[in-house]
């Protein structure tokens, strides 16, 4: 019999990371993410997933000085983007540019350990461009261009927001960036491998996990926690809301999660002490105080806890980022670990095909011709 | 432990097909695929795979003016394929290009089966477009559009070659396309329940089996067949190269398959008689001896039966598709299969997120900052 969902199934093997429900600890080639989220940077996560150990200063500055030297879009990728239509969804929007930008990619038919990582540096380089320029493009937006001159953390935010963030705006962007980098076998890493497997090429991988992270069971959890915190005004609005939600059976995105269950989410608890930070330096005591309300009554009425998504959505608010743009972030985030496990999938690999219960009628037969 | 690739793994019910490897039959909704083809045509599949049942005549005279009625591409999804390099992928452009249709559905956000069943019926309509125009865009050539007065198999024909096709040659391509509609969970179908499952939308769960399907290990087998069959002249050569590449354990397509074993491809075996058929009317009969010189080859050496891609492949080359757009053809066909598949995910959803066998270090530490 089948296993609804493969809950619990072993997929495959992997050296990336963990989810260690028990110690409540997220494992990345052996470090606690939160401990790294803690102590390093963004782009030395990327080393770490792409290099399987944490870069020294001198290594995460090269990886930065590679990633830069791929920064910029082909024109004809900037010229679809603004042909899409003005109403497209944004994950679509960044389907499409990364789906367009394989052509351009010299080393597309290479699946060697070398090409794959000189593609995810390219990828790094041009996807939170692509996030940038979709939704510039969509709303007759002028296109903003990358500037080598900020940081690569600092110039993703730039891009979105068209101003330079300040030094705690970039520190807490870098921690939602690692928050979101890698996380195990989620749908759409897991939708990446199975991909890969048939030998296709990181793009087109990273194109399924786009589709996959824009359902609402998951990457696009983070825009609904958002569009609910600003439905309500106060901390009671908010109770108000989510009772009446939960009387009405709807799910309310941003609590529980498969693998953590009853158990909490440790990058909520990050994100958390971001969103306490932020709102602090950007007179939001509010927000922060309506999200604790929020938590509150989730743990109250059905002792669930907080995931990612529902500390994450503030942030990035407090931030300037566009609701909008919450999933495609996550997925520029998320794309460094996805390419680690397409990585590790090519490395060595075995077709995924499995099979089906069969439930369907037998022995009919047509008409004959 | 994990079992490599998920073999033999039940990843989910389904009442759509069953490959039934014990009786060679590929089953379809209760009727024998092979029995279908030989008695019904690709719009009777179509209709069966999205309703359930085999429409009547009538039935299926309705679905064609219903698939005829959304006929014709946006003018930016032309521009957009404009846009592509020369040197795209065909796979690459049709990804592209599906992507980016999406933005143009007003039902894009029902999940509803209805809707599906709009998508779907949308789909079917513009993906052989994409596929000629894609083509054609990217080779500097007019962009064809689609002939309402042609049936819809012979309309996808000309669309492809220019020319309007003969009755034998509609017939021949009709039966390729069932043969290629939908053959229970391959990788393609696999990744688009995946993606399905997060309640993403058809497209996007199409776009990641277009993915899927243009690695080398699944669809890209039709087009490595045909190009091995050309760089042989006669039946000696095929044979001489065939015995070389085993000697150096290179892999041949178009042979064994992960599900029927040592046992035979029933599609094959359907595609050889329409290839003798078309062989015979194409003064062809060289290519065919030399097809079948080759099966007895891999026979004798490996035991190992021919599958689809084998004899779909010189059957495409002698209906006049170029080598580059085999694959793109076989998802054309397969769309059907795929949008069955997501509706019937989408009916009864649990998002698939399986686990991993951690094999990585534990306990390591960053340097503190």
């Amino acid at each position: 019999m089948s296993v609804p969902g493969l809950e619990n199934v072993i997929a495959n093997e992997t050296a990336i990371s963990y989810l260690d429900v028990e110690k409540e600890e997220i494992v990345l080639r052996g470090y606690d993410l939160i401990e790294l989220a803690n102590n390093a940077t963004y782009l030395d996560i990327a080393g770490l997933l792409l290099d399987g150990a944490l870069p020294t200063p001198e290594e995460r500055r090269l990886l930065e000085v590679k990633i830069k030297s791929e920064y910029g879009l082909p024109r004809n990728i900037q010229s679809i983007l603004q042909l899409l239509p003005e109403q497209a969804n944004m994950m679509d929007v960044l389907r499409t540019g990364i789906s367009a930008i394989a052509s351009y990619d010299e080393e597309l038919d290479d699946r060697s350990n070398d090409a794959n990582t000189h593609k995810a540096i390219r990828l790094l380089a041009k996807v939170p461009q692509i996030v940038a320029n979709g939704f510039q493009a969509t709303n007759n937006q002028p296109l903003i261009e990358p500037r080598k001159d900020l940081s690569y953390v600092s110039n993703f935010l730039y891009m979105i927001t068209g101003n330079v963030p300040t030094l705690m705006e970039e520190e807490v962007f870098d921690q939602s960036l690692i928050a979101y980098s890698e996380h195990e076998l989620p749908n759409s890493t897991f939708a990446a491998r199975v991909i890969a497997s048939t030998q296709s090429d990181l793009y087109g991988a990273l194109t399924g996990a786009v589709a996959s992270l824009k359902g609402t069971l998951h990457g696009g959890a983070n825009e609904a926690v958002m569009y609910m915190l600003l439905e309500a005004q106060t901390e009671a609005d908010l109770e108000r809301l989510m009772l009446k939600k939960l009387s009405q059976k709807e799910r309310i995105m941003g609590f529980g999660h498969r693998v953590y269950m009853r158990k909490a989410d440790p990058r909520a608890l990050l994100m958390k002490e971001a969103l306490a930070e932020l709102a602090a330096e950007k007179n939001a005591q509010e927000l922060y105080d309506r999200c604790v309300a929020g938590e509150q009554v989730m743990k109250r009425e059905k002792n669930l806890y907080p995931n990612l998504d529902y500390y994450a959505a503030p942030v990035f608010h407090l931030l300037g980022i566009p609701i909008d743009l919450f999933t495609p972030v996550f997925l520029a985030a998320r794309t460094i670990g996805i390419s680690a496990h397409v990585m590790e999938q090519h490395g060595n690999n075995r077709l995924f095909r499995p099979r089906v219960h069969y439930t369907g009628p037998r022995n009919l037969h047509p008409p004959i011709k």
